[in-house]
């Protein structure tokens, strides 16, 4: 299991687009205690609105490790980032990565590293002797989100969901299944980068046997409607054979985020994809709401578009971040069975 | 690349059911002139019916590696095959496997390899750099065999068309996703051994860029309707961008290999669902066909059982292992556009 040195300075690369800084923002918004500031190249122009640290600033003030809070599409360790980073280790800092390039695999950091005994952490590597899928029911209760795309809140959901749960004195785990949750929550598996053949069995793992009204809230990866990370989505979906689905959403994301020919499915398209496959191994698998990310919405717009979408569908619809009766009605009808 | 030292001598292990040897029975059906014999533990029960000879006579007739030619679930290099592989070692032979579990892994074989100067190849291991999938439309055309279970004959009715297409004086390339294709072949992409995010994205690679009249016939990999392996077909289908699929099948098979309680789905929503979600990489994807594994019936069975399929369905059925009209008929209509 994962023990991460806190508090964490968050490092923004060279992000331009908040979309790719997910992990930072996840972070600032579910784990701020452990968060003492940001730290990005020049020619960065995101920000999480925590303050702007230099290494040597934030081990001042306590932080440990700095967590690269960015992604790109392939999860490559950009060339560019490496000064910031040698400068991170430089200043007393390990470092903690989920990207698909490893942290260990640059001579660089490795060098750097040993030279300062620091740690390179990366949590992206799963743990090795995962079984394959046996389909095999798990006593307990479990709830998957999913999604139209990558990146629309399929981790905050679950986290929210999590909390509103415990909030009703039920028995719940948030289980994270992506690296940023994983930071989150200390402990998780990261789907993404475990191997095809594997991927069902990883997912039956992450949510194992529980007391019967015990409630495992899975973070979702990918869409079943996306050309590349579709396998991660249908794998994640047959593990866990939830009892219940949340699909999470956009509105106004009318195509695939970087995949400009892929249109984003229809609502009632990909409730029913995510039932008709999620059936396999749960025949009882039920829809219990939206999850719409409005972040980019006045209250009116938010409050219109998840009304319209709720009387079309016959569903519940909320967003998280707003909170509110909408998102206590979600919980009541993802609780009801 | 991959290059192996040929000939080879086939290893079937201790295995008592002839599912499990399929890599050996595919060597010895489509690579027969590179397959000296067959080698086996004391209990083992199964045969391909090649000479069986020990490691040493297999280097006096010419043989120059081991081949595991037997799986089982999860891939484990079984330690009762050790003193075997040893011996093959000591004989000469380089070793060569397919399996999850890996050779390099075992300190015994390694030390032992390394003494004698011998190679240990580990087939499953995908190359470096795979990139995410694009979705991207490429040109020529593709064929990808989908399948309602493992191990019923995606393989050999890829390499079946393959040499079909070539007898029409087509320009056809069998393309492997598995072990045991990748040592007939001599090359391909191991895709249940790729990381998930890369599953659509090693699959895109397989099959490249090809002159608008060339055919690339893709050995398909498990079953969208499988609790295990679900990920990897889908990865498989989306990175393939088939424009037509043949859907394989053994009848008298009424539940997954394995798996007693998951039923194989039905021929129409095998089907129906592969080209489902086929359609999301390409929208004019169709079903060329079906193709029977009749092994266990009569030849009067086996017509029967086709051509009752073919008329419920409307499609051409045939078992590619026993050829005539029928197989001509669905290379008729796989070609047809």
């Amino acid at each position: 299991m994962i023990a991460l040195p806190a508090p964490y300075l968050l490092f923004l690369g060279d992000a331009t687009e908040a979309d790719y800084a997910k992990t930072a923002f996840g972070l600032r918004d579910w784990a701020r205690d452990l968060c003492v500031g940001e730290f990005a190249c020049a020619d960065a122009t995101v920000t999480t609105g925590l303050p702007r640290l230099t290494p040597c600033e934030a081990y001042a003030r306590g932080a440990r490790s700095l967590v690269i809070g960015v992604a790109n599409v392939g999860g490559v360790l950009k060339q560019n980032w490496i000064p910031s980073l040698l400068a991170a280790l430089e200043a007393g800092l390990d470092l903690v990565s989920g990207m698909h390039g490893r942290l260990n695999e640059s001579r660089e950091l490795k060098a750097t590293a040993e030279r300062l005994g620091r740690r390179l952490i990366d949590i992206r590597q799963p743990p090795p002797g995962i079984p394959v899928g046996t389909g095999r029911k798990r006593s307990g209760k479990r709830l998957l989100t999913v999604g139209t795309d990558c990146a629309l809140g399929k981790k905050y959901t679950a986290l929210a969901l999590t909390a509103a749960f415990r909030r009703r004195s039920i028995n719940a785990d948030f289980r994270a299944s992506g690296q940023t949750g994983i930071i989150i929550a200390g402990s998780g598996l990261p789907m993404d980068a475990v191997v095809s053949d594997f991927e069902a069995g990883a997912a039956e793992i992450l949510s194992p046997d529980a007391p019967a009204d015990h409630w495992d809230v899975i973070e979702g990866q990918g869409s079943l409607f996306h050309p590349a990370y579709a396998a991660v989505s249908l794998g994640l979906l047959h593990g866990s054979q939830p009892d219940v689905i949340v699909l999470c959403h956009e509105p106004g994301r009318t195509h695939l985020l970087g995949y400009p020919d892929f249109p984003t499915p229809s609502l009632a398209e990909a409730i029913a994809l995510n039932l008709k496959l999620g059936a396999l191994t749960n025949p009882a698998i039920r829809c219990g709401g939206l999850s719409f990310n409005t972040q980019a919405l006045s209250v009116a717009e938010a409050q219109a578009v998840m009304d319209g979408a709720s009387q079309i569908l016959g569903l519940p619809v909320a967003d998280p971040m707003r909170g509110g009766e909408a998102f206590e009605r979600l919980v009541d009808a993802c609780l009801d069975s």
